[in-house]
């Protein structure tokens, strides 16, 4: 059994046109025109497929194929439907797209697992207006309580609960949600990799055994802003020169280690004149890696180089922490089932953390739940140029469909 | 004969309380309503002090002190009365009150010199709203024209004209100042060093023999966005690292070589998000130098690092040059005599390069010219903190009252 790769192309050409802006990329949020459409789109899809349709407190849309009755519970697939400003046809839905079309090969091949199979599309996974990115899996598995949602507005006010709402959500409807976690056996979830580390190995595909975690703190450095004609070179303690070398030596310590990475992707110079020595810059540094104490190994290694550039520059450096989102381990027994299923398959694929957080490192909260990456070209995401080769996309869709046919088999037996 | 440094102290606190902030700092604009105070409040005293005032097109304020008669023309002293925003009390007021208590001096010991000594104060010397800095002394050597000077209006649409009108000046009057120019035989500007070459020198002042040239391009660095997390350290084209190196190789030339200056002042970084990547940096660099040849060298040493990060790190480099003012020698005579004069007080002194533009270097070329310079306290200008201690002042003001009475009997020698 197969996917039909054509089928599955076609899909993802025919759901991007929803949103489908002038510089050929796709912009779809959550809450806008084109997401209205192509949730109805959707829910109309499930529905002639004969699922059994359900809409919970966030929105999200799930489509359920029932099983044999055999085993108890849901083996769950699926991704998200909303984009980017200006994104791409992959990103998120190649994951929702791709379970429907698993779900359609199980019908087509009249086979029915002892499992139901659920198909889910959550909301507002990409960052939003509200503030809230991988809202739909935060809300669904408890992160996000109603009472944090309710305040909830975007910048021209807009209430988040109205949006919820008009999508057939809602805080009313939050309460429901948690009674729906022992239902969930399971969770997998396909993405594009958005990175190069499939293309550098010449690999279709990865199973997916953990979420990095995530630090980030705000980091100013305070010099001394003077004349930039009259100051000179060693009268000066220049904020953005001091900011340069401890940027570089982010840079330096993440490329030497080689299991982490660190970045500072927002910075701002003040008074930002060009006749004026910077007196202070500020920034974010952020630092990801797959085991909290790499992150915090990484962080007192940096912070000791800052200090000698702080001592030799004469320059003084202030940090806050403002998010320390710990790893998430990823289900063995999943990452092992997919892994065992690659190699009956014959095919290769690596085993790696997920540098990006995803819906499926939240649902690892309540139920037994991995990610398969599919490779990216060049490492492009979030534009237009974002794209995964077919014969990549039907090895990860075949991986999936025999993936959960074996996970099926062994569920029960965890 | 010596100043009145008491009497000098005075006037400089007094004029300060015109524009005074509640940061303890002044804010007096040219055509501010603390400028046009501080005009009327100048032009009064000139004239209690039997001077002939006159204003120019530029509503330059000249007051004229008639010497014997026996050679022609003037010897002109005198700086702006204009402040940056939340500027000091010395940048500026300290020539122009300086030359109203030097003629205090010959008026009270009954000298008159050969030639008449005129004060002078310039308008809109510091950067203002109407993007025209050193507006007055350019006005007045025909660098700036009544045609360029006619459209000038500031961000909220004021016409520069109806501004000058207002202070007694206007286009109408532009043709007059070209025929003043004869009259004046010297200028001398004292004013604060901004720096701190004095202060490390521990030397009192300096006789400034020319102006620095600047040369500024704008620099954008082209790498390519992507995500802080999914692309590793060796995959990334990362804009903000490269204009790190970049900005540092600047650092390192000019300190090594020390004869120049160079700066990176403005930069802003896009797209600017804790979580992406930097695919594009522009930045605008700034090289100061008393010679053309310096400012060359330094900015092809510099390209060439640029070009070998740029091969190394696959960013792309584009420049634009957008200033390239050259140096402005000042005169070797009123130079020689100034530090002649020092000499003869028994006053150490050092013979420097101003690295700013001063009214010196647009009224050089039209008279023989020379500055000034006193010893900043930290090098600190442009804010409330600027000071320069009583006694450096008193040594300068001395140095150019001795040192009018020497160019008066030497200048027509020349």
């Amino acid at each position: 059994m197969r996917i039909n790769i054509n089928r599955l192309l076609m899909d993802i050409e025919r759901y991007s046109t929803y949103g489908k802006n002038e510089y050929g990329g796709v912009t779809r949020p959550s809450f806008s025109p084109a997401d209205h459409e192509v949730r109805q789109l959707f829910i109309e899809e499930l529905t002639e497929m004969g699922l059994q349709v359900a809409i919970d407190g966030a929105a999200n849309i799930w489509g359920k194929y029932k099983g044999t009755g055999k085993k108890e519970g849901s083996i769950v697939i699926g991704s998200h439907l909303d984009s980017v400003p200006n994104g791409g046809k992959y990103d998120g839905p190649l994951g929702v797209l791709m379970a429907k079309e698993i779900v359609k090969n199980l019908i087509e091949s009249n086979i029915r697992l002892d499992h139901d199979i659920e198909i889910v599309s959550f909301t507002a996974e990409e960052s939003n207006d509200f503030n809230l990115s991988t809202f739909g899996s935060r809300s669904f598995v408890g992160r996000l309580t109603a009472e944090m949602v309710e305040g909830a507005r975007d910048l021209k006010g807009a209430r988040l609960n109205d949006e919820l709402i008009k999508v057939n959500g809602g805080i009313d409807k939050f309460g429901m949600m948690k009674s729906m976690h022992s239902e969930k056996k399971a969770f997998i979830e396909l993405h594009i990799e958005q990175g190069q580390r499939l293309e550098n190995a010449n690999i279709s595909m990865a199973v997916i055994n953990s979420v990095v975690g995530t630090y980030r703190s705000t980091v100013r450095v305070l010099g001394q802003s003077n004349h930039s004609g009259t100051t000179m070179m060693n009268d000066r303690k220049d904020a953005l020169t001091a900011a340069s070398e401890m940027i570089l030596a982010v840079e330096r310590y993440c490329s030497d280690k080689g299991n982490v990475v660190g970045t500072v992707g927002k910075l701002t110079v003040s008074p930002n004149a060009a006749n004026i020595i910077p007196g202070q810059i500020d920034f974010i540094l952020e630092v990801r890696a797959e085991k909290s104490e790499t992150i915090q190994e990484t962080v007192e290694a940096i912070q000791e180089v800052w200090r000698e550039i702080a001592t030799r520059r004469k320059v003084e450096i202030q940090q806050e922490v403002f998010l320390n989102q710990k790893p998430e381990v990823l289900d063995q027994d999943v990452v092992t089932c997919l892994v065992e299923t690659a190699k009956e398959m014959n095919e290769p694929c690596l085993i790696l953390p997920s540098m990006a957080v995803h819906d499926a490192a939240h649902m690892a909260t309540i139920t037994k739940s991995a990610m398969v990456f599919v490779k990216s070209i060049d490492g492009k995401s979030h534009c237009p140029e974002e794209y995964s080769h077919p014969d990549d996309v039907e090895k990860a869709g075949n991986l999936i469909l025999h993936g959960i046919i074996n996970l099926d088999h062994i569920l029960s037996e965890y």
